[in-house]
């Protein structure tokens, strides 16, 4: 098994556990400063047409997105759980991966309602630093195009 | 990739594979004969409440549970598809890891029908022996509040 | 880690993102020319029937089946997301590996409407050659009855 498989597995297991617990301040460690996450749709992202969900370049802006949603105590109202594939290297060299991984998310509200929230593919570039990797990419490719994430937790 | 990363993957594939193929009399085997199994919710956990809907502090009583669904019959009325996500492992060394695992599962009734049964979290304490390693505790973190394993398969 | 392990879960990695990126030419390139792929039922399976809703004993009946599908359009229609657990190895040696493996597909359709479509596990028997592991055989065995594939992506 490869080195970069193995790393993005894990980095992508400490990452679903970070949203999934709730733990939202920890979200932008795990992007590079100088990041670009962005949401978008299936349909979108294959005419590339810009995302009309999020859009960030920044972990600044990360940041700012966490505390709108504190503010907003969007953390009382539900919850995700992430669920994850194997991630597909899809190139792989010079401290930098390309890969992509299928998700599945449920959310959970707080009347304890469960339902199929979003399923689609995290297409990223993630660089190997000393301090492990971080991503300098996510794109987070939704399969539908009824996803409405404006005030939700990130995906 | 890490030794705790890659055996207790394949643990939780053994024992997934277990349940979803009605296999219940093998289910005991993957615990210590001192273990702790306890389905709770997510509020419950995070209040350090007492587990609420399934507790047992012995593989003795797992058995006992399993030969209760047996008596019940309750492998006829449905079954179980567990789809989990790779182990986030929290602690490791000296023979014993502390790991969580996120899981879907989906119960699909006699007449077909499929539902999304329960998402959570394995919050695992995994003792690696001379014969593999086995589940020193399973305690089960339901996201939802409505969650009824009452003469249920086990998660 | 052992080397089936990895090599399976890589190539359901490749698998699942076939099918769900529409790939569907590329998707017989995963079997053997003497292959078995078969969808079936748990019931069916369990009591050792025939396939009731697909069967290809030939990398050139899968060739075939995809053609059809291109003829009906179908791409447009509705995609797939799978998600796959990891692969319990059944038993390995001599180039040639038996392995299980569960997945959820979410089946999402042209007007944004997602659901639960299939779960189940696929039975299979990978060989390793030269140019990577190939599938001689995929028993996809679905756990619900209700299944319809008629016209559909291949699981």
């Amino acid at each position: 098994m490869n080195d970069a498989f193995a790393q993005i597995a894990a980095l992508n297991a400490r990452y679903a556990r970070c949203i999934d617990d709730g733990a939202l301040a920890d979200w932008p460690s795990f992007f590079a400063e100088d990041c670009l996450y962005k949401v978008t749709t299936a349909e979108n992202y294959k005419d590339s047409l810009e995302a009309g969900i999020i859009y960030a370049d920044s972990r600044a802006m990360l940041v700012d997105r966490v505390s709108a949603l504190a503010e907003a105590n969007i953390y009382e109202r539900h919850a995700y759980r992430h669920i994850l594939g194997s991630p597909f290297i899809v190139e792989d060299g010079d401290g930098v991966a390309r890969a992509e991984t299928s998700f599945l998310v449920v959310r959970i509200m707080r009347d304890g309602t469960t339902d199929l929230f979003a399923s689609g593919r995290y297409v990223d570039v993630v660089r190997f630093g000393a301090d492990g990797p971080v991503l300098a990419e996510r794109v987070v490719v939704c399969d539908s195009s009824r996803i409405d994430t404006l005030l939700a937790l990130p995906l």
